[in-house]
């Protein structure tokens, strides 16, 4: 397929430019290639390691989560020289999709979180300007059994899960979603004021633990990297299906 | 003693109104008592449960590293109402000190972590306006035996340990330590251009994990709250020898 | 009644949540207390001497125009730590009402000090974002008069008169009020702008005296303090009636 | 005399250059003549009136405290129009002087305040970046014979006074003076830091009585345009004696 | 005519108050005079030259593009000092329109340069905030015809012009024209997302030509001035048609 | 020689990281190489057609006054992609230096225009934070000769050179030189305060030839282009004279 045609597809599916977030997402194309897609690999960071893998895996398109320009604009130095040294070397165009990936109602990693924990959103959740970045649902179950499908998912990618408080025979009646670097005194703030019980993230600061605790709410934390790999590959799917180009997706855990 | 002396003596020896910090820390007497000071707790934070706990114990002054004032100015309600009625109904007045205690040349958190860790600080570490947050100094052995006892410090106060790379063989010559929340792009940033192999942190985001890979660089993540317990404990001992006020470590750990 | 209910209703009848306000206003509940409310005290300012009498008075709620947080996140020592002492000791909770009172259609203080003053009001004035602070409206008398009516209010409740020019044998065609500090350069250019000849304020600074001089503008300064004690004592009104809870004023002037 | 030499001459008195002040101060000469300066009148505001009573008197040189561009790069049109006609028509020159004669040791308003009242100043008080505004000093005698003598000034002034809390038989032993709108919550708690018993100012806003009161302290609140009348007239004699230049006070009380 | 009338027909013409600009432009009546217009002059910067013309001329309201106010609050001595001398003295008023002037559907710079070189315009160019300030449209007919009249253009008006690229044998089929100081990156940008080819602008920085350059894109440099000389002619005529008021043109060219 | 060890003797002669720019700036090294250098170019501008006649040239080392990131952190996408595609095809480093450049006492633009000018710089010019960007000395002759040779030299770059006034008999006593975009209110006004009577810029907007012109002031615009060619010619033979590196000068002119 040709470049200018995948990235046309993506930025109309995903709302590339509609969708707001902060300065350093950059999101959309980022580096072009010679223009023709013949193998696509997806990654949550595109970090030296997923650049590399692209080029052994033969891939001239590279979709990530977490792009390149989160530091500004940086020198082609150290480290960053010799990524776009093998991108351009490879011949690697760079796609890079941050919120617009989070919110999608179908490829987002937060639906697809959900949808993997056996849950069904019935709303959006973690306001941002003018969308939701997660998602939240009612249930009516043990929080241990949720749980236990979180460490279960967790696991299969590499992590490991642990809550703001023991959850003990709790009862999960509304849960909420934010992948990544979901816990903020925000979201926590916006969970307790709908009607939350259970509150399912990436990551989250010393401070959100205590606050939780100081609302006997609970947090499942489930690891930035594992709650955040399912839109990549939902995305490349989506170009299989779309373009006929295949994909791999490129497993590069790192313990947060 | 009476409280006026006991602050008087703190924001002295812990230069409070001299040391930069941000604007939530509210650095110093943070809630007064009725002015005297029988018992002494102290905390890493001034969660409810420090408050509920340091009431038990008939202390009438909490001595805290992260205090009541980070959401700025709150109204009295909910849990913060339920912390306020406590301290008056106790007469417990708070003393809180921040990066006053991080940098401390003696008491500070992280000349207290390093002498735990058998490490001698040789420079500072992790500037921050005027002040340097953290220390670090040279060492030669291997980056497993640091690893090790960083374990065992961290399984004494209910945390966990892990390790932007496995430290294999490496062996560490130059290690920085930033207690709390001390990795950021800054203080990798700083960490590389000083030479230091090793830095120790309590805690930080998924993307400085991807940072640190990508420079192949070792970050021992210890946890935040286990990094920042040595602070406030050897304030309650300094307290106790100047005024003959015995005092009680309120230890809450949060897994994180 | 149940502290809930008195808080909610407030906050449905003064749109607390839906008026903008300067950041140190803190509109709504302040403290809480222990959930019941007996008895209602109402005063302008939550100052030590309001906080000392709504003790004295048996009451377990005051309700206050001007609230405890105008200095930001404060340290509760000194004069700040007695007054929140002698709130958590008499179990009273503080409501706080600014904006939302001033501009209230009913029992604003705005539109009280107008009827007060045998005025009627036809539109809003002051424009502050989304709201119209203070009244304006049409009459067709000696400016004496209406001065005369002033200064009676003022001296009822203990404060004095002047105004920016003598006025002589004027007729008030057009006048505007704006309780408290209703007087500036922009006050001052809104009413020119729409016609007004008479603005009835409660103070402002100098250089509002020069500006109204210099246009030959009619301010009347009648008193912060006088002025905005209306919509409190129509608020605890309000709050027996509907609450069947006794309410009262307590009279603190302070000459300005 | 020339303009320029004058104007020269004042500059280099009143350290015009380097001393800070606020945007709409614009501090120096404002408005030029055709180069002579053959009288002088002085006023302590650039209003209307002054600017008419300056021509009247055959002056074409006016000197002020409070100038023409408080509110910032405005069209010359109604007032502001006819202000500026009459300085052209009558060849008037405008010279404006804010905290730079505030501040002024021998000339300064707080300077000669502080004199006409028999006090005798030892510090500076009122920080405003590099330099004090205003004066404080000690004493021992009755707050009443300060007030007194306070009461007399005003009244020679037009003006009349009134104080946070009756004096009673207080005794001032430590004084501060900030003229003009000076009582802010700023200088109410320098002037406690610094065991000052009594401030003398010219106005403040209603929240300051409120904190006055609250702190039992003592402000005498004098009037704006009284106490901020000596530094004109001082530098209206300073020029006589330097340049043999004729000179006059235009006394335009305000009420405020 | 009377100033009022004059005045309330332009800024009902122009949208004065509902066109936004930028904080120095302060659009409208800038300076008063005694009250009626018998002769205008219209120019393009209201400069020292400018202002003597118009007294010579016999003008007493003088309307330009360029005001008086775009140095801010400024103390009228020196050259500003004798601008205001000549204005007060020959008793002329001047008024400022900025982009309301340039964006005006008829009588504006951008349409009028459009209609002077033969190009019908059909949407609107140069985004700012809520206003395109220039204009747009198609064609088919050699750039070099195009850069002939424009050169002609500038010749008329003492100006000379120069190309990002020479244009050799291009054809210019979608051209766009922003007057005044119209080429930044932002406006280039704009060009080429929208299929501009031609560019034509009164000036820009050195960048601007190395950019276009790079994109091989045409940008037609007439000269700021030249380009901004047609929108007060169109006023001076409209104030004669509606007034019966003479008007003139004064020509003062920077070579700019 | 190294990369390596040319950037670090450039930064060290430059002071690259003392000397303060605008963000955009990025000085030093902006994209690295394989890591020698055996060839230098060095142009005014990383424009497309620099980067492309670098490459054609055998050069690795491209040195440039402005570099590739005054956008910010921008997609390597069009044009942008397509010069970076080429300088990691050609193996190509890139240096910027823009300020450093400017303000260097041997290899600086303004100082090698005032000797290509046949003019004795004795002080700096135009303050930029800690540094004068440009230089201004004494002289005494025709200014009709400086212009002379102003316009010789910017022929010889393929400028052209125009004037703010006709400079007729003058004098040229005081000069003061600013290459590139040198002239603006504040440069035109630090010229006037010091003396100078005639200024050497590279280009500036309209509006400084309207205040040059009200001033009475010689402002000579000899191209942004022809005067900041000097320094990276300067730097080229620098290199080569200390590392034994040939260099060439890309001559790119721009007409601006």
């Amino acid at each position: 397929a040709s470049l200018r045609d995948v990235v046309q597809a993506l930025d109309t599916e995903l709302r590339t430019f509609d969708i707001p977030d902060y300065g350093g997402a950059v999101n959309g194309l980022q580096v072009a290639n010679r223009g023709t897609v013949r193998k696509v690999a997806v990654a949550v960071d595109a970090s030296r390691a997923a650049i590399t893998e692209a080029a052994i895996s033969g891939a001239n398109l590279l979709v990530v989560h977490h792009g390149l320009f989160w530091g500004g604009a940086q020198p082609l130095t150290g480290v960053h020289y010799e990524k776009f040294r093998t991108l351009f070397g490879a011949d690697i165009a760079v796609y890079s999709t941050h919120l617009p990936l989070d919110c999608h109602p179908e490829l987002g990693n937060n639906v697809r979180l959900a949808q993997a924990l056996g849950l069904v959103p019935s709303a959006g959740f973690a306001r941002y300007k003018s969308i939701d970045v997660g998602v939240m649902g009612d249930a009516n179950e043990p929080t241990a059994n949720v749980l236990a499908r979180v460490e279960a998912f967790a696991a299969r990618y590499g992590g490991s899960v642990r809550t703001s408080i023991p959850v003990g025979s709790r009862t999960t009646k509304r849960w909420a979603i934010c992948t990544g670097g979901g816990a903020s005194t925000e979201t926590l703030r916006e969970a307790r004021e709908r009607g939350v019980d259970t509150l399912i993230v990436g990551e989250g600061p010393h401070h959100t633990t205590v606050e939780a605790l100081e609302h006997d709410f609970c947090v499942i934390y489930a690891g930035h990297y594992a709650t955040e790999t399912l839109g990549v590959q939902a995305l490349g799917a989506w170009i299989e299906a779309r373009f006929g180009v295949p994909w791999t997706f490129l497993h590069l855990p790192t313990g947060s």
